[in-house]
């Protein structure tokens, strides 16, 4: 299978895609890449490899730009180009880790929407205590959301699981301000009726305070609210490990103890990072479309790739296709 | 002045209540104080003080009653007759760690809103890398809300911010998805709309991930995000130390260099603990009523009461209706 990378998105770029794509055509046979992007730039970190080409692309869409204007005026940047290759048929699927908004808006009006699918949603997988990880969808790609968007949500949540993390029954929660059913606001009332008749296993109302626990394999909210919830996730995080730092290195005696234990402090970190857990994947298109992390190492990005060849491998946007006709409200 | 504390509800009740009523009597010599709860309960917590008087109440509202059943049926909880104590004038304020829901059901039906208001909130301090602390609201008393309501948080939060916080110019933000201006659902945009003509500092949208770097000392919301924000808030930090924890404690190396770190985590969690912001306010009835924290110990009622009398001794809930009168949008 073909996978198109848009070397030029993200605060590593494009070192990171390059290394990671390497890594991805020596882990998996089946996989070839392109790698489209400024030649001159890529050129420096890509040995030859005879699954890896680039496609030379003149311009970029940065993070700061609006994404319709961006996608109207930048047909010929990386971005674009990577997703136009999806369309086309010459990749399967296709990765970025450039402008969230420009690549949903690109990948919707491109690619298009499974088969009654009303609205995609934008899906990372956050961190649990387990190790195991939920989804979170939607994150952001609406953020004004009906009862029905929030059941296809789950549907797409449930195939993901099971096709791609294996999971034999996933559990799917709604996010709510309290676990009790009749709990929330219209929308999380209207999303509860709707599920109790779904083929997936749904488990009810979860907690914001409750979803790190992994009761859930997957969670789904509005885009408002999936956005506050993985960026407090993201920000709590943060401000924890800049106290502790600040606290574990204020005298000497706590810099030598500290450093005893910094091995367990890089285990922890890792445990919480996003980078093995891929990117965030814009379900509900007829292919792939994975949003790697702006942050992305090339380790974030090879996993986006093995998401992405497992997304593809596993035919996710087929089936979704099959459930949502199976569950389908008429 | 009088202040009502309903010493029956939360997880260490009425012991928790009753040291807390001590530590306040003895702190501030204006401040007499209306145990209400169960005599016998009481009894054995309570030295004999001039300003401490117990009223028995027969009954409990407890966590899983609906609000509105509760309130209805029981008319003689403490709690009930807390709130009833403030709208008989017999009290000036009153205090609960007990059914967030009945409370503010009660506060609303008995003391009643603030003129020109037309949403209470429920307002708890959040913590800040500088200790500091921000004010969030709203984080449930509402889950269905309008940019009007956006609007008088605000209003609400800068007076207390000003008067019982001492903070000159208090700067409000938009919890929202994004910080540039457009950012967000329907809500978020007419809210940022109406907010620009504020009198208080409006600075703009603010996200999740950034709440807590201090930039802000007031976040408006609507109830369901705020409440999202709020758990994942404390549920994340809750996952992190206990993954901290198995971390540190999995071999004797750990455990010994952990063991010098101690008072290090003890200052950390004292630093993001909510005890010594009081407790979440009730803000927009015409008199303070305070939600504590459920598990709040002495410390935590201590601070509530102080939080409780400032706010009556500030006049807030005037001050509040002048600020609304004056920035009323018709």
């Amino acid at each position: 299978m073909k996978i198109a990378i848009d070397a030029m998105g993200g605060d590593h770029a494009p070192k990171a895609q390059v290394a990671g794509a390497l890594a991805a055509v020596r882990s998996f046979e089946d996989v070839t890449i392109t790698l489209l992007g400024d030649e001159l730039k890529i050129a420096p970190h890509l040995s030859a490899h005879d699954r890896i080409d680039v496609v030379h692309t003149p311009s970029v869409i940065t993070n700061d730009e609006t994404p319709t204007q961006a996608i109207r005026k930048k047909k010929d940047s990386s971005m674009m180009l990577a997703v136009k290759a999806v369309r086309e048929k010459r990749a399967d699927a296709c990765i970025s880790a450039g402008n969230t908004g420009a690549l949903m808006a690109a990948g919707l009006m491109q690619i298009g929407r499974i088969n009654g699918l009303e609205r995609p949603a934008l899906a990372p997988m956050l961190p649990t205590l387990d190790g195991e990880g939920f989804l979170l969808l939607d994150v952001g790609a609406n953020v004004d959301t009906r009862a029905e968007h929030l059941f296809q949500y789950g549907v797409m949540g449930d195939v993901y699981m099971r096709q791609v993390k294996n999971r034999k029954q996933p559990k799917v929660g709604l996010l709510n301000v309290g676990s009790e059913e009749g709990k929330g606001n219209d929308l999380s009332k209207q999303a509860y009726e709707r599920m109790k008749s779904a083929d997936f296993e749904f488990i009810g109302n979860i907690e914001a305070r409750d979803v790190m626990n992994g009761g859930c394999d997957v969670v789904v909210c509005d885009g408002f609210s999936g956005n506050i919830l993985l960026k407090s996730i993201e920000g709590t995080a943060e401000s924890l490990f800049s106290i502790i730092k600040s606290e574990l290195t204020s005298t000497m005696m706590n810099k030598m103890a500290a450093g005893i234990l910094k091995p367990s402090f890089k285990n922890i970190k890792e445990k919480l990072s996003y980078s093995h857990y891929g990117g965030a994947g814009l379900f509900g298109l007829k292919a792939p479309v994975v949003k790697a992390h702006g942050s992305s190492d090339h380790t974030a990005v090879f996993h986006a790739i093995r998401q992405a060849r497992q997304m593809v491998s596993e035919g996710v946007a087929d089936v979704i296709a099959t459930d949502l006709q199976r569950q389908r409200s008429e």
